[in-house]
């Protein structure tokens, strides 16, 4: 029964948080044997004002970059 | 000094959210024999749209389901 | 389908994570309303020398507490 | 810069846990168009005993079970 | 390549969140030998509703506290 | 009430340890305004193993780094 989490600057799509569901969680149930059921997924978006890479908030060093 | 962590859909209200922070923290203190005033809990509402079950978006599989 | 994550001090026996279990997750259910099948906890037993509280290790500050 | 990270029953083999880490890494750089070398992924191995499900420890509920 | 992740009130200015990624990044690197490239910072805004202490909500305990 | 979790390759010394958890606590305090008292931080020894960057394992893809 695996829980994922996933941190992601804030800005994906429904479209990609579904992808992103459905492959991690199958390909973990495969990669593992865990039931597909047991799989859990928690996607947290998180603003680029609140990301330090380096040493620099992600929304200083980055300011265009949406990935 | 326990740190206790809820991942829990949006919606609670702040009725809810006082007492499972008072019974988590009064019930943790007892079993464990932590003084009260060492316990910590923080509430994360995730969106359903946030959350993956068995592959999918719980936006999806479970429109209409509050808890 | 609430998870719950407890960091504690190392030391807990299982009895006292039993009933921490037990407890967590009863009581979750009951005040969400969530169904007790979709409650998850998960302990993290943290040793005290990797726990800081008020910019001290806790296996400096509190050498003989269990607590 | 996505961060991941697996929680999951202690007991996953190292080829298991390289797999993990590479197909996960490259779907989530797939979906999301994020750079692979932004992408960390932590696994956090779990002992069933630390493990509640439902209200039980998994240690009582799944002694043999192995994902 | 450590990764820090802060759980603050919310409330902080861009300048404290500036300031504190610069710091801590940079006493992490000096202090632990890792480069300050790898080193990644998460801040967490946790509203005073979500949080609790000693068996209470801080939006009711601590009302008109900002730290 | 800041809480500071940093992740980190196992094999760091107590005495770092004890300087990274006094001088972030200290510096957090400064910067946010919170007293030292109420500042937690817990450090995660993660193995190499369990630690993938760029879709690799850190122990295959840095065998010989320590940081």
């Amino acid at each position: 029964m695996p829980i994922i989490r996933v941190e992601i600057w804030e800005g994906r799509t429904i479209v990609q948080k579904r992808e992103l569901v459905e492959v991690i969680s199958r390909e973990t149930a495969r990669i593992t044997g865990c039931g597909l059921d047991s799989i859990y997924v928690i996607i947290e978006d998180v603003k680029k004002e609140n990301w330090g890479a380096g040493g620099e908030l992600c929304s200083d060093k980055y300011p265009d970059d949406l990935n």
